[in-house]
């Protein structure tokens, strides 16, 4: 009887049959568990499962070297932890409190690696793959979580891109009062993604429009409406929002590191600029990005040095040969950079210390030294991750305007 | 050597450890997959698995009567096939031609239910959980799949709610051409959700922005602003996207249907009308809404005559001993549709036949009839389900304004 009535609730109201199944499935144990020592239990209902495990970049990392071409590099790899049975529940609990961050993680059960935990209904998508999320509030998780202050408005809009042939979209962040003050004017910052992305990672993963919320709510910021592109021109809009069908997403997509989407930025700008209140002058415009995004933000920027005064590259994707494209973007580098660096742009550079692009980016640096041109550059540890580039689009954002 | 190089692609460029596992693990199937003949392929990778169904609402349903009080109501259950089993890759292929629509679907391994398809990234979250997503074209699915017309904008809005005592978020959708045509007004369609949902349903399982691009491009509707509101008013917005902390959703928040959501809506109409370029007119304005949605659709309607023009009960859960609360908004219920159909309002009401609401709409609908008030009624096959409420969407906004 008790059961009917359950059902019956469930189905009272639109639910669908899954959840209907969930519900009354009820696997009711709750994971992740943030305990009130700070350590977090994650569980797994699988009765009939002889091992579970659960891996993550909250738990421990290996750091693995590897070779690409004639360049070792080093990487963090998430580390992983055995669960143990009781009565069909697999648990797992750290042995210290997790620092405030924002993970993701997943199950192995039996061998069978990905598994996202089932009563978690918080999952983000990583090119084609998707892990489950955990968020431990404090610290510098503090800038990114969603708090009682005016929120800006976050819209998925479509331009013409006459250079691509067809509509893109793109996500737009208007200020909180944006609507309300209808004769301001505010500036402009451009955020890229890496080569991975599309114009809704710097949202999910990057959590950059709860950075711009906070960061304008306690004055660290200047109220600015930002803009993240779709770096793969090849491409309509993410995966799933264009109308070239039902795919999964690749990593490369043709044109994205070959000149096109640089070559193609001022038509972005324009649309921004006549559809939105935007004081449309260098001064009042930043671009940033990571990795391929922070090589993109490079070229545009100094193709373009009466468009952008700031500029920021995080872990960009520079030294990879992609600059030997014949693109004109990528010719003239030393006297566009003479060009550039002769307007005083505000110039950030920001890597891991055990990012793979370190090399890298130390040589452009010295190449930008050698030749006298300023800079503001942060070094954090850890690798080519979104945990830093979070960081770094906290602090370049609190720096404009 | 080879494998070396693909490490070295994949962390290239800002991938999570998560997706690098995936690139270079390389599950290498693909699911679903939808063959030339229209069948479709599902395939799951579990070499160790003893058993591995699919579980979803493409497959035929069976009919399940349950008690609801003295009510005796029948609901369709989504249905299970097995998969077979070839070199650790479990695949099962439908024996006839999938009919076009959007599903969702999960997988059974060995007992555990409600694992998702590790092969596809597009999932639905339907309160708690998550489910596949499987879209076939064609038929009523041309309505909402994303074409190659001009798109509207979809942002997520937070509106000051006096009544709730915080902000509360919005979707909105305003039609293509909006941002450029500033001197244009637009007439408003609210649409609301159901106990389940959030201000993000309509738009994910609802399909209501690609339903609405498509119609107004075809010229079948008039362009109009779109607001998805959150029908919980205990709730600032959906789930992951508020303040008050990282908590998976419930069934029935408190506040759902006793009066207080209806009773706040004005000042949701107020924000729209103060914030964008709205005909501000009961000729254009019309609410819709899909089960909660439906009910709180009869009564922000029956109480504000003045207001709306035009109303879309679909699957509307009345009868359901929510119009005993004390609340003003359901008392004299008899002389307020006087009042409201004295104004000639367009009113549909739209259910599938096999809903478990069909008796309580039957109902309804004798009391219009009795009374002489006229309404258009539309009904289908089916239960309580998004097939229906897409198809009444589609068809309720070509007869708007």
């Amino acid at each position: 009887m008790k059961k009917t009535i359950l059902i019956a609730a469930a189905m009272l109201f639109g639910l669908s049959a899954s959840a209907q199944q969930a519900l009354w499935g009820g696997q009711g144990v709750v994971s992740p568990e943030i305990n009130a020592d700070g350590t977090v239990t994650f569980r797994y209902v699988a009765p009939k499962a002889v091992k579970v495990q659960v891996t993550g970049d909250f738990l421990p990392t290996q750091k693995v070297t590897m070779k690409m071409g004639d360049r070792e590099m080093t990487q963090e790899m998430p580390g992983v932890a055995d669960l143990k049975e009781n009565k069909g529940v697999w648990e797992y609990t750290t042995p210290s409190p997790v620092a405030p961050e924002m993970y993701t993680y997943t199950f192995t059960v039996d061998g069978k690696s990905g598994l996202i935990d089932q009563n978690n209904m918080w999952v983000n998508r990583d090119v084609s793959t998707l892990a489950s999320v955990l968020l431990i509030g404090g610290g510098h998780a503090e800038d990114y979580l969603i708090k009682d202050v005016p929120h800006g408005t976050v819209s998925k809009v479509w331009y013409d891109s006459p250079s691509a042939g067809f509509d893109r979209r793109l996500t737009v962040y208007t200020p909180a009062g944006y609507e309300k003050n209808i004769k301001t004017k505010y500036p402009v910052l451009y955020v890229l993604h890496g080569i991975g992305g599309d114009e809704d990672a710097w949202v999910t993963q990057g959590r950059a429009t709860q950075i711009l919320d906070n960061l304008i709510a306690e004055g660290k910021a200047k109220p600015m409406i930002v803009v993240f592109t779709n770096g793969n021109i090849s491409e309509e809009a993410a995966p799933l929002e264009n109308s070239t069908g039902y795919v999964n997403p690749t990593m490369g997509l043709p044109k994205t590191m070959e000149g096109s989407f640089e070559t193609s930025f001022p038509e972005v700008v324009k649309f921004i600029d006549s559809n939105y209140r935007t004081i449309a002058k260098r001064d009042s415009r930043a671009i940033c990005g990571l990795s391929m995004g922070g090589f993109h933000s490079l070229y545009i920027s100094l193709n373009n040095p009466d468009m952008f005064k700031y500029v920021g590259l995080f872990s960009a994707a520079i030294g990879t040969g992609s600059e030997k494209n014949p693109s004109p973007i990528y010719q003239d580098m030393d006297a566009k950079l003479a060009k550039q660096f002769a307007k005083s742009p505000y110039y950030f550079i920001a890597i891991g210390d055990s990012d793979f692009l370190y090399a890298a980016n130390t040589e452009y640096r010295k190449k930008l030294d050698a030749a006298g041109y300023k800079y503001e550059y942060m070094e954090t540890d850890g690798g080519h991750i979104w945990r830093n580039w979070r960081k770094y689009l906290d602090y370049f954002a609190q720096k404009l305007f």
